[in-house]
């Protein structure tokens, strides 16, 4: 998108519907205990009958080799080249647990941590990945403090790890962490690197100085360090971009915060992917373009657990059908990542989608897998230019040039 | 080409001979009606012969999704970035009809329209689409006006189609059109948007005026209006670019001035492409490259009309031979876009190629399809990059980097 400025000019509204699933880690790998991927291990006769009458390929997230977290996976599905359109990790944390950010706002990634009480050196940066109730009652300990107009807040995420939230007027976050990364070393004063960002540095040393008066009696857990300041990126539209109106449909927090950033519609999805396609039909005449989130394929990946992703990828086949009930004029089924069990992470291997509308009859695959969709109608392809075949299987993009 | 200037560096002259026979329109898609693709409909032995020697793949002409109009589509295939080398819609309307044009002119796209003579509101922006005979009368009246040093040529170009050239000095195109492209409003007064294009705002503004006035007595196609302001673009020329004498074979005008824009030499082709393959013969010794092109498939995709389409190519495959027969070094057989039946206009798809040389001998495909294609010796490659394969396979292209 980035060197096609004239695309803005091409898009042609119309009364089309554009329903984009995102399986969440939906690609895999050959796993030797099963012999096979986990899209070619699973029973998905809906998904592989869709498949056959549909356009399909490999989306590419980032770059060969770059594995994507889900704020890139995801900005790169909707076309926002991640590279340019990047996302702090103190926000990305922040809108994980349903913060209300407002623009000013600086937000850091933090992590308990345990020092030696006299030396002051990192013995644990992890503070031994402390109990979550246990933490929750230190993180709300440093919650709520002042310094000069700004107020500090602490809010827990899971075991050692919180969101610092710096609140007033006059901040940004071009300041240094306090995390050295690495045990052995004392946690870091923070330097800001322009003079916008000095009352920023000067609250995260009054606050390191605060931490370890409040937690100065514990033996673990007695100090924090902070990484990934920043603010609210400033994203164009997807509205204005696409000129059509974007709903995102997910039970998870990080998914909503991140669709809100680039200013979809978030719906009230429940807490399932049943919810959310309840979610979809109640609001289907309200939007012209859907977001629908399905998280267990992803979870399943990063237990490493092979069986569990299979039966989530059968349990989204089995629920497929009430989703295309709607007959949406342009259907996509897409990941935002792989993430292979033999891996038990997110990794960067391209990603297989299908798109379906009326113009894809017989273009298609006999089995939606990795190996199938490389040798589909469209290929490997950029996940940022998904969003284009979209448009135009949707009759929502003129011709470029005469 | 963008991102690899060093490219002429490489370029290595020789006597070689390459022909790129460009079928406009030539990639289609499954029809329901008929069960396949025009390409996989059709009975073309000759041309699957040579892909089963041949290296193939597909062209991406823009982006995906994105629809290439005849001017992107070719100048993609001739190496030139279409979204960097973009092309006016009034000069590629002028070429279309074989105007003579100088570096100077401004060239407009027009329509005669009805308007209300009461209120001045369009009735129809298309004037019913006058018959051209009638039209043609119309814009005769309009032509040959003159505003302080400026001569108005208006030409007709096909039913409410006409071409508006402004001659003379001190002349820029960066002004607004006079069309609101929706019927119930006014026509537009045109505003410069630079001081070097203050002159050609007067004198359109005095241009509708007079339309106003000479075409007051009637009723019907009583107004104009006027889009796509645009010069002759500055492109690199083509000969100096691939250091090799190019020239252009073809029957239509809008492709012989597109040629002529790129610098390659445009010969008298008559009106067919039997005539063109003549011209390709008795020239064959004079040039390196030929672009020859084929029109049929396009103008048969375009009327919604497979059988006519599957028949165009058809002849083509019959007629081959008489191209192969001179045993050109770099045979090429490419499509400046796809135009499928079952869309009956221009398509985003890719388009197969087949590039054949003596370094393509047992690496083909069984036929020429769409399907088999994308798994050929080559997969899928950006339209702009077929020419540096051109040079490469005749010898034209140095090594790269020590």
């Amino acid at each position: 998108m980035i060197d096609f400025p004239e695309i803005q000019e091409l898009i042609k509204p119309n009364n089309s519907k554009i329903v984009m699933l995102v399986v969440d880690g939906l690609g895999g790998l050959y796993h030797p205990n099963y012999g096979k991927t986990e899209l070619e291990y699973a029973n998905i006769p809906e998904i592989d009958s869709l498949a056959k009458q549909s356009d399909c390929g490999l989306t590419l997230p980032v770059l060969p080799g770059i594995t994507p977290g889900s704020g890139p996976g995801h900005l790169s599905l909707f076309g926002y080249d991640p590279i340019k359109y990047t996302i702090g990790r103190g926000i990305l944390e922040a809108i994980g647990i349903s913060l209300n950010l407002n623009t000013s706002d600086i937000a850091a990634r933090g992590n308990l941590c345990t020092i030696n009480g006299q030396t002051g050196l990192i013995i644990d940066r992890r503070a031994g990945r402390i109990n979550s109730n246990e933490a929750k009652s230190i993180i709300n300990q440093l919650d709520g403090l002042k310094y000069k107009n700004i107020k500090i807040e602490a809010h827990h995420v899971k075991e050692h790890r919180f969101v610092l939230l710096l609140k007033g007027d006059g901040l940004d976050n071009n300041i240094t962490g306090t995390d050295p990364e690495i045990e052995g070393k004392m946690p870091m004063a923070s330097v800001a690197k322009d003079s916008g960002s000095t009352l920023t540095a000067e609250c995260i040393n009054y606050f390191n100085k605060q931490i370890k008066t409040i937690l100065a009696n514990r033996d673990t857990a007695n100090m924090a360090l902070l990484r990934g300041f920043s603010k609210i990126p400033n994203y164009p539209n997807i509205s204005d971009k696409y000129k059509m109106k974007c709903a995102a449909i997910a039970a998870y927090p990080m998914y909503k915060g991140l669709a809100k950033l680039i200013g979809m519609s978030v719906l009230d999805a429940g807490n399932s992917f049943e919810s959310e396609i309840q979610t979809l039909h109640s609001n289907y005449d309200k939007f012209d373009f859907f977001f629908l989130h399905y998280k267990p394929a992803d979870a399943a990946g990063e237990d490493g657990d092979f069986i569990q992703k299979v039966k989530s990828l059968e349990h989204l086949s089995g629920v497929l059908n009430n989703v295309l009930a709607l007959k949406p004029d342009t259907f996509i089924l897409a990941g935002d990542h792989s993430t292979p069990t033999v891996m038990a992470s997110h990794s960067w291997h391209p990603v297989p989608f299908l798109i379906n509308s009326k113009l894809t009859a017989g273009s298609g695959i006999q089995e939606f897998t990795e190996n199938q969709c490389r040798g589909g109608a469209i290929g490997n392809i950029n996940a940022t230019h998904l969003m284009l075949l979209a448009l135009a299987h949707s009759g929502r993009l003129n011709k470029f040039g005469p």
